[in-house]
């Protein structure tokens, strides 16, 4: 099975037209600094989570023109002879920090900083963004729905309302990295090994003369991990009864019963008492049907008797809020003696203009509670001394200020590709998912709320700050 | 560039287990009849649009399991071995009928139907669903927004906010066939041709000294096709000023300017008139920035100079209503003399009661005007008398009755797979897109409203009403 899809020709046209325009005007060599960033959380939440990066790598190793690209650039009559000659043994060769996958993120801050010759730093803007647009978004509303769960098991149901193959795929892995237990896509599990699961649908049960027969003959195959579904004709009266009838027969303890329909609180309560009744403590209770992490917080609070959920469309889409806005912004260049130029983007809305120059980030953790206090963006060459008490402001406000002290700082972006070279040691899915769960774990509970979290911090240094004043004030094309 | 890839494995693991089952207990041969339908219109609108048979066609045709897929089902030690022997031969023999890409739909009807032995028939459902579903979605959405433009052209710019590649190319395939122009995807173009155009980025002016050269620069490599990005700093005072110089210096009269922030309409019309002084009638304008069908409306309704659009992440995902919400239900099973037995799937929600049986529909055309009066749901071999007047009846309130007279009836499915082998002649996707534009002039305007459309009607022959009903009454399990 082979998915490793070159994506080189996934750009939009204009990536291609500028590259030219580059490569004619002897500017294809110009070192730029591109920064990915977000400028606002999904859903009105506290934070995002980082997700993408793996396909950013394999994309950017597999980048290439193949012939057949190269014949369809030629055939639009728009491209210089030489550039398609230069496309031919065009590679990535810059380098590219990010934040690993799994990372609690928010927004303006750079996620990941391309440094590269201007044509390669054009080219890569639209699959970056996609991959890590894409997963970003999923990871983000999986998180909220495996923390609205409280403990509870949520998989990932969503592969037939999903847009595209890649969503479905590409969608369990991120849902899977920000928590959720599994999915029902079996090649979701055969690519990332993220565990698939199963229990029936309303077909097999339509099969049969009758739901009795249909539940008897799939616990008759599947005596150990029968997961029966009930709602097919009436949950109360015809499907947990004759589940019961089943599972008495066959003599099974431990299975489960799938309720897809109706009001979920009432019929899980039913069901478990139902259940418990006739002997059948260990028998759980599945519950999906159009959740997300609002109804599943409101179901736990109504007292529903739900050991497990089911989630689809409303994840693998994101349904509420289906885009995560992350853009690709110029920074800086370099000049021809190296020396870095900063670059601004203004706008009439000041959340739109960019942060410029090549910096990076510090996650500032209280020493006395492991918890995140702020991010901390400053120059690339600045050395803060995070030993000394350090005064935040507010970046808009420049009024609020705050002194902490007792703290760690951890850099958030790592190095990734160095002179078009791999240096980041991939991690597994598991140490992806588990670097997420630590890490929202150093989140304070106000900046996980689902609506109106605490605002964290996001705050640059004075010097960094100060170039952007600069920029801002002296900008008057 | 390869981009076959096969999705055989993409299924929700319920279906292996149920198909195993099926094997293990002596159905495999069991004959079954699926439905693809919707239960409602996305955005509140009145009709959908069907899209992605061409990717369910190569699926089918794909299908098969090669041995790294039966080592991965063997290691989950829930398959017989039986089983997994007969999946390494596992094809698809059945029958396949669709409604043709492009056509408008309605809920309740199906729109793909599948006739094969179960374990073939319950394979596919992931899948198949997943290829309608999402191409449908992004072409209803896209059809929207290109009634909205009133003729003037829409182009897809959203790659880098899509749900995955698939989302991405997929996208601009559904967008196309809805009535897009075109698309900003590179790859989209080269796989599905689906023309691609583009302008320049942000970074393109910021990486030059200053936004003059930036133009010039641009205008010299592309002097027959510019289009210049004018809002990197001020649209009116920095933006428009310079482009005009840019194309006077060069003695350019066609091309554009984009405008990507700001209020479009009072900006599009100061540059218009900019333009129009400045003696450039001939140069374009192109609006973008977070557009979709309401506001391209609204802007048009204020009197935007606007020549063409570019639209984003709300058609690229269809943000507004990201999920189009087509199922696969069992419909009936042929039993061991070949009789069609109906199957039903009831719910205490009315709108979730399935029409059983294996079915044809048609589609009614007035004759007067050329306009679709009503789609006609009817048992597989009935012969309706079109030529006698007809009388028509709501499915749910059966004292509202019309009589129709004088209409063409066209059968709206059409025979795609028969025994597993391809009889459908696959249309170019311009075909599919003149099919679309012409299907969607004969509907009403009535039925084209964004909001609050009237109901077509969707009715069922008496024959069909009855099994539907009897069915309901008598089901008692």
């Amino acid at each position: 099975m082979n998915y490793n899809v070159n994506y080189t020709m996934l750009a939009d046209f204009y990536e291609l037209t500028m590259s030219n325009g580059y490569f004619k005007t002897g500017m294809k060599d110009q070192i730029c600094y591109f920064d990915v960033f977000f400028r606002s959380v999904p859903d009105g939440g506290g934070f995002a989570i980082a997700a993408g990066l793996e396909q950013v790598i394999s994309y950017i190793q597999n980048l290439r023109f193949d012939e057949e690209d190269i014949a369809y650039l030629q055939s639009k009559q728009l491209f210089e002879a030489e550039f398609l000659e230069f496309l031919r043994t065009f590679r990535f060769t810059g380098d590219i920090w990010a934040v690993p996958e799994g990372t609690p993120i928010f927004p303006r801050e750079p996620i990941l900083t391309v440094r590269a010759p201007a044509i390669q730093a054009q080219l890569v803007e639209t699959y970056i963004l996609l991959a890590l647009n894409h997963q970003s978004l999923i990871a983000t509303k999986s998180n909220r729905i495996v923390r609205a769960a409280q403990g509870r098991a949520v998989s990932e149901f969503g592969s037939r309302r999903a847009q595209g193959a890649a969503g479905a795929l590409l969608g369990a892995r991120a849902s899977y990295i920000a928590g959720a237990a599994g999915t029902a896509c079996a090649m979701a599990d055969q690519l990332f090994h993220t565990p698939a699961t199963g229990t029936m649908a309303h077909s097999w049960v339509q099969m049969f003369p009758d739901e009795y027969t249909a539940f008897k003959t799939y616990c008759t195959v599947y005596p150990n991990s029968a997961v029966l579904l009930v709602d097919t004709y009436n949950v109360l009266k015809s499907g947990v009864p004759n589940a019961i009838r089943v599972f008495h027969e066959l003599g099974i303890t431990r299975g489960g019963i799938r309720i897809d329909s109706g009001d979920l609180t009432y019929l899980s309560r039913r069901a478990r008492t139902m259940l418990d009744a006739a002997g059948l403590p260990e028998i759980k209770i599945i519950a999906s049907n159009s959740l997300d992490e609002y109804i599943i917080r409101d179901l736990l609070t109504q007292g529903a008797q739900i050991d497990s959920f089911g989630v689809g469309e409303r994840l693998i889409t994101s349904k509420s809020e289906p885009v995560f806005g992350g853009v690709y912004k110029l920074a800086a260049i370099e000049d021809e003696q190296g020396r870095i130029v900063p670059k601004i983007k203004i706008s009439e809305n000041p959340a739109k203009i960019t942060i410029p120059h090549f910096k990076k980030v510090y996650r500032l953790f209280e020493n006395a509670t492991g918890k995140a206090m702020a991010d901390y963006i400053c120059l690339h060459d600045e050395q803060p001394d995070f030993t000394q008490p350090l005064e935040l402001f507010d970046p808009e406000a420049t009024w609020k200020r705050q002194t902490v002290t007792d703290f760690t700082a951890r850099p958030l972006l790592v190095p990734i590709f160095q002179q078009g070279k791999l240096v980041y040691q991939v991690p597994t899915i598991e140490e992806s998912r588990a670097h997420c769960a630590r890490e929202v774990d150093c989140l304070w509970d106000e900046v996980k709320r689902f609506e109106f979290p605490h605002n964290y911090y996001v705050d640059l240094s004075q010097k960094l700050w100060d170039v952007r004043n600069h920029l801002l004030s002296s900008s008057s094309h």
